[in-house]
This record gives C-alpha cells, structure tokens and sequence, in this order.
C-alpha cells in the first residue's frame, strides 16, 4: 500500500537508515543556474580576488510569515533570542527537536511589524510550517518551495530573485550601482540600495572579511537586475558563479548546509512525521557516505556539533530547551575544516582511469547525497566524528571538508577520511560499486586556514608511519 | 565600428586564428537536457551493457528542405552520391568549399517526396540555407535551431523532439513498446512504429553492434513518448542519459562531432561570409588546444582526413569536387582513436590540487572549445596530426580521443598528445593560466578496440625511454 505520509513509509520500511542510504533521489542540486558562466575554477577565484555575482534565486525555500503571533512562533521553535531583533535584522535561525537535535538552519529575515521569511533548505522551513499551522498560532503562512532539480526546458518561476554581490570589489559595485555611498550596516542589518532605478533591499553580508550585500525583489525584475549588476562589475572583474561552482564557497566559509533534520525518531514527533508528505525532503533526502549505523539518531546533530553554540539561548522557552540545557557544552563535537592530503586525492581523482576502484570524487561538489557522512578516524582507526560537506577550492588548490569532531583533537592533528561506503556501496543512484579509501587530511580552523604540521601538539594520536 | 557580418568580423580583427582561440563564447554545451539522471559512468555503462534513451532534441539544428529542386540543392552542396537516396533513406551528409574542406557534416532524412531534413551542428545547415536562398533553387527552406546554451528559466520549444533508443536490450525494449515485432530494416532506412499509442517515424541506427532505432515527432508529445519508453525499458535496464555522458558516446563509436567549418578564407566564399551573422557559430565558436598555427587553413579537414573517403563520389558536379579529385587520397591523414596513457592521464586529474599547472580535464568531456585541435606528436616532437575530441570512457576506464594523424602511423604505435595550450593559454573562458602536458597514446582503430603495446609496427618511430 503507497504510504500516505512520512509516518506510514517509515513504518513499512522499518529501516530509516536503509531508506535514506538507498533513495533514489540523486545528489542535491542547484538548479536553473548554468552550470558555468566562465569555468568553476575562475568563479572560486573571484570570489576571493576580484566580486562575484552568486545567484540564490533557485535553490531554496521561501517560508513567509506573516501576524501577531509570527515572533512567537520563531521564538517557541527557536534557539536563537529574539530580545534584540527590531525590523530589518536577520538571524542564522536554528530549530532543534524537543530533544535538542537540529532540524535544519536558515536566514530569518525580520521584513517589518509581524512579518518575517525565513529561507533555506526543506526541513526548517517545514518545520516552521508545521509548528505554524498546528501550534495554535494567529499566523498567516506562506511558502515559496525552491525550483525543480530538473526543469528540462519547462518555464520556472519564483515569488523573489536572489543574489549575493561578494568579494575584495563587491562594495565598489555596490555603490556604483547606487549611484552613491551606501552605508555598511552591522552584519546581518537589512537597508536599501537602488539598482536600475529600483529600489530593493539589502542584506549586510561578507566573504573573507569583505563587506558584501544579499539582495532580493521580485522575480519580474530578475534578468533586468542581473544584467545591470553585471554591467557595473565587469570594470571590476565581477564573474557570476554558476551552480557548479557555488557550493563550494561554504569550503572556505564554513558553514554546513547540510544536516540531516533530526525528525524520524521520537512519539512527541509524530504529528510532524504524519503531517510531512511521502514525497518531502524528509522521505526522499539521500544519506551519503562511509558512516553507517543502524540507528538514525547517530546521523542527528546539536547545535553545538555545527557551531552554534553561541547561537543558544536560555532567555526563552523554546522546543528542545530542556534538552541543549541538560548538555554537557564542553564534551560536544565541534566543527573544523579537514584539509586533505593532496597526494591520497591524487589517488581518487585519478580512479576514473585507474580501475574506478574508488567512489567517484567530483569537482569541485564531491558530495554524493542530500546529507554527506563520512567517517573521520585516527591512526588506530577509531571513529573521531563525521566528514559532512567535501569538495576542492581552487583557491586553496587543496581539497577540504567541514566536519563535526572530537574536542581532544587538536587543530594541526592529522586525521583520516574514510572515503566512499563499506559493502561495495549502497543502491544510491549517485554511486557505482567500489572500494573505500582512507584519505590523510589535518584537522584545521573554521573557516578554513592552513594549519602547519609543525603545530602537532603533543601526546595527540598521530598516524603513525610504522 | 560594430561588424555586421562575419566578413566584417574578420577584416576588423584581422586575425581569425586569435579571434577563434579567444572566444569568449565558453565550451560546447549539449543544453536543457539535464546534466545526470544517475551519474555518468552508470549511463555510459548502459549503452555498452543494457540500453538508454538518448534526448538529440535540444542540441542540433534541423533544416527543413522541401520542394522541386531540393535534391539538386543537396546533389550540389554534397560528397555524396543521390543516385540512390529514395524516400525513408538517410545519409550522413557532408558540404565541403571549393577548395575541398569539410564545412561540417550532418544526419539528412528523405521525409517525403521533394522533402528532407538536415540534422547538425550550425555549419552545414547554414550552408545549405546559404545556398538554397542565394542559389536560385525552387526550395522552401526553414530553420528550426537549437534550443539556447543557457535558457536559465526561460521555456524552451522545438518543432520536434527526437530521441535514439541505443544499445544490447534496444530492440527489445522496441518492440514492447510497438505491441508486436518491429522489421529491422537496414542501417540508415526509415520506418514507423507505435508508441503510447502515436504512430512515430524511426531510423535505423545502431551501437556497438546492436540495433537500435532513432525517433522523432512533435515537440507537444516530449514527455508522454519520455515516459512511455522510459516506463517500457525499465525492465530492461534501460537509463536515460543526460547532457554529462551524451556527448561522449562518439568516443568509442567514432564519429568527431566538431571539424572548423572551412570557410573563412577563399575569395569565392565571402559573399557566405557576407552573409553569415557578426554573431553566428562561424564568428564565435571558440577553437582550443595545443596545435595553433597563423593560418587558419591548417585547422581545416578534407573527407578522408575525417574518415568520409568512402562518401565521396564522382558521380555528380558538387561544390569542391575538382579540389577533391585532385586529392592524393593515400597521401591523406586517417582517423584514429587514441587509447591515452592511463598514468599519464592520472596527473591531469590530479591537477587541481597538486598546483593546477595542466588546463583542467574535465570528465567525461575533456574539450573545452567548440572545435578542438590538440598536437599529436611522435618522440621527436615531429607533428603527426590532430586529437579533435577527448574524453573517458568509464567502460574502457581509459581516456580516449578522436583523431586524424599521418597515414604512416601504424595502429599500436605510441604517440604523444600536447595537452594544455602554448605560452600559458588562450584568453578563452574555459582556460585557466597552465602549462603543457604530453600524454602518451597508443594509436588504435575506430572504432575504439584496445591494442597491445605488442603490436607495435617495426620500423615505427617508438617514444623511447633513453
């Protein structure tokens, strides 16, 4: 019998960890962007050289929420306070599970009295939704789902355009296109810019210490915005990033995109699990990578296992409270960036052609699912943590992963990836029968910086070469 | 002074080898057919091992020729003979200039009585439309031309769709579809079939062997066809291929889908250069690789360097044949696959993190230029022709490409392939700044078929290692 919601497909599945690990989805993708406006090596290079134009029109969703009761709400399922968050503020908004895993992370957007979006992938925004929907609350909901993975020719549209003008020339840009001084709010402060005689809004945001700003209008003016930013950028050697490329900004920046929401496990979640479709993210989002447990809670991450830690706040009750309060802070996982060894990538990089023993590694997004798993492990082989977003930077002409590790393991430790999934692979449509291959990589700062193998500190377990 | 057409392009810039090397116009892009379905590895495995749905409909231009002196027109412009050419007969059609040299060379369809259709790049069917209008044929000519490189949102409509179902379980999956046996007409002849209940023309084609049928129709029944044959093959394996792995099928059968249109010099073609656009393939297709020369005569190809000797036929007056006769045709390059050294080949796609000095390989489809002229070398550094089309091969697990090489270089001879571009690269978008690379390549037949190294030919120039 077809499942008629989530609930019912996990119960006749009986398998959550298989269902994911073998969906049939494919990888995650960023759709109706091209692929390459130049070549993705020149698009991750201007991003750190000259500006680029990164366009997030596509690949997320739009959750608008608007009435009385929408700051409660945010407030109820979010970690994050909401004491200081006037209009024309945004906030990395982080709900968790009541017990206290994230769900999944987005841009909360304050638009004006009692109106606010939040935007990112699925899970936050369903959540949002829900919570919305069923909570009680006196609020108008609406959401803008992202575009379709594979339009194939057919027209798409959105409610908004989005873009981001990045980089060393970004602010230049900017105010030429303005006509005029813009003001460099706070980061995460919203204002006003004109941009072909239109007025649209603004997003204090930056790239490697670089003021930068997101933009947003709606979709009507889309190509007639880009191509005026475009034109005021060349001068400047703006380059558009195109899908290929823009993934892997976050390498250099840090920020995971990709948790999986912590929502399969637990009778209190019920309700959601049967109010989220059989065909939502939650059914269908593909697990990637060589950690595999039986159980699905040991994919689940907190707050603190992605960096935001500092986002908690005990200033309000809100879903999960108890929970993150009743942790220890100090015993969490963090994240780092993992800088891998070029020469073990070489190897990889090179399997297409030498027995393709090996899962393919592609460039410059490596990933091969919706959430990426990938073991983290030290000379004797003990799981450290886990490898959750991989890919190379041509800046850095290094491959590099985010991931989410043991607080004993000191930056400048050299660590091993376990790269591809045991048993010869799972039935993924992304993946083709292989061995696993263990890739040296030194444990590094987020966001990223070259770590020396001179700053091993002392009694850390390092790969020995006996 | 803005050119107004190609002639005026040239004159302008005055150098058509630099104008064609820095175009600005990016790689060749198979467009609006979706990058992947599963990967690409597991679709090129499919036409070798089960069978796949190949999309043509977005890529080519379709001419459409139709009225009383339509043949005469194609008689005039072609190598080939029409002594023989009836109704639901097709051929791979091939214009060459007065001085003999490949304009371009498509699939051309005798649809009906006074009535064919030529499938191709732009170069041939410009053409022929060049020399229909401008000819004084009675023909009605009409241009339905690829979908844009780009579309970025936008619908995308042709007059027709057009799909190849390829491969070992091809006519089984064939005859599902039509309820009952199909006859396996010869290669190259037409029939009809029924699917989803539509009656739809086909041409007999074939891979590796096996039979296989290409399709057409209106573009208004694209998806309800898709899925019909989607829905048949899939007990048979069958997956569709996306614009990833399509392009690279010819490596194996053969066929070099990319020769420079041979028509920027020669007195006798500016009027075809007076009348080609400032902005058409002619003017912007971008020409990459190692071989450069200052002349742009050394980047054209006759018929039997492109393996189409056997297509000439003097018996008919056509455009170039005068040229053609006086060929010495022994003396001619002859194409060949190049099975490419697997080690050597390793350092390239180690490339991006071991300092990215090589120009980046990217897989399956290495070119990074509309038409692509590597060096091929023996151990002297002696010029023995040009690799025009590159890639893997995740059957072979080997890189391969097309090439055309002296005729004294006998299959199972260790060549050399120039990778990367001279003086740190073109201005091209696809290039990055890079230095050259010599790939070893064992000189084999194409179709690809693995030879040994053993078959080496006494007296041959080996690379040798002292």
């Amino acid at each position: 019998m077809t499942a008629k919601n989530l609930q019912e497909l996990l119960d006749q599945k009986g398998d959550t960890v298989g269902l994911l690990r073998n969906s049939q989805l494919g990888t995650y993708i960023y759709p109706v962007v091209p692929s390459e406006f130049t070549n993705w090596r020149r698009e991750q290079k201007a991003w750190q050289q000259t500006a680029v134009l990164f366009d997030q029109s596509h690949h997320m969703f739009n959750l608008f929420m608007k009435g009385p009761d929408a700051l409660k709400l945010i407030s109820d399922t979010g970690i994050n306070s909401v004491a200081n968050f006037p209009v024309n503020m945004a906030k990395q908004f982080v709900p968790v599970t009541p017990a206290g895993n994230v769900i999944g992370d987005g841009i909360l957007f304050h638009l004006d009295e009692d109106e606010y979006v939040y935007v990112g992938r699925a899970p936050g925004a369903s959540w949002l939704q829900f919570q919305g929907e069923t909570g009680g609350y006196d609020v108008e909901i609406r959401n803008d789902p992202r575009s379709p993975s594979r339009p194939y020719g057919k027209a798409v549209t959105r409610d908004l355009w989005r873009f981001q003008i990045q980089g060393p020339r970004a602010w230049e840009i900017i105010e030429k296109l303005n006509g005029g001084t813009v003001e460099q709010l706070k980061f995460f402060r919203m204002g006003e810019m004109t941009i072909a005689g239109e007025r649209v809004r603004t997003l204090r945001h930056g790239m490697a210490g670089a003021p930068g700003l997101e933009i947003w209008g709606p979709y009507e003016s889309y190509d007639r915005i880009r191509e005026a930013i475009l034109e005021a950028g060349r001068e400047f050697g703006m380059e558009p990033v195109g899908s290929r490329a823009y993934s892997t900004n976050t390498l250099e920046s840090g920020w995971i995109p990709s948790p999986l929401p912590a929502i399969y496990t637990g009778e209190e979640l019920r309700p959601y699990r049967e109010w989220l479709g059989a065909d939502s993210y939650e059914a269908t989002n593909a697990i990637a990578g060589s950690f595999v447990s039986d159980d699905i809670e040991d994919y689940y991450t907190n707050p603190w296992e992605l960096g935001y830690g500092s986002f908690v706040k005990f200033d309000h009750d809100f879903i999960g409270r108890d929970a993150l309060e009743a942790l220890d802070k100090d015993a969490q996982r963090r994240k780092v960036t993992l800088e891998w060894n070029s020469e073990d990538l070489a190897t990889l990089l090179a399997s297409p052609v030498e027995g393709a023993k090996y899962q393919f590694f592609d460039l410059p997004n490596a990933n091969y699912g919706s959430s990426n798993f990938d073991r983290v492990i030290d000379a004797d082989g003990t799981d450290l943590g886990v490898s959750m977003f991989t890919g190379i930077s041509a800046n850095e002409q290094k491959g590099l992963s985010l991931a989410t590790i043991s607080p004993d393991v000191p930056h400048g430790a050299e660590v091993k990836v376990v790269w591809g999934e045991p048993g010869g692979g799972s039935e993924k449509t992304t993946v083709e029968p292989h061995e696993q291959f263990e890739v040296r990589a030194i444990v590094s700062p987020v966001p990223y910086a070259k770590m020396a193998r001179e700053t091993y500190q002392g009694g850390w377990r390092t790969v020995g070469k006996a």
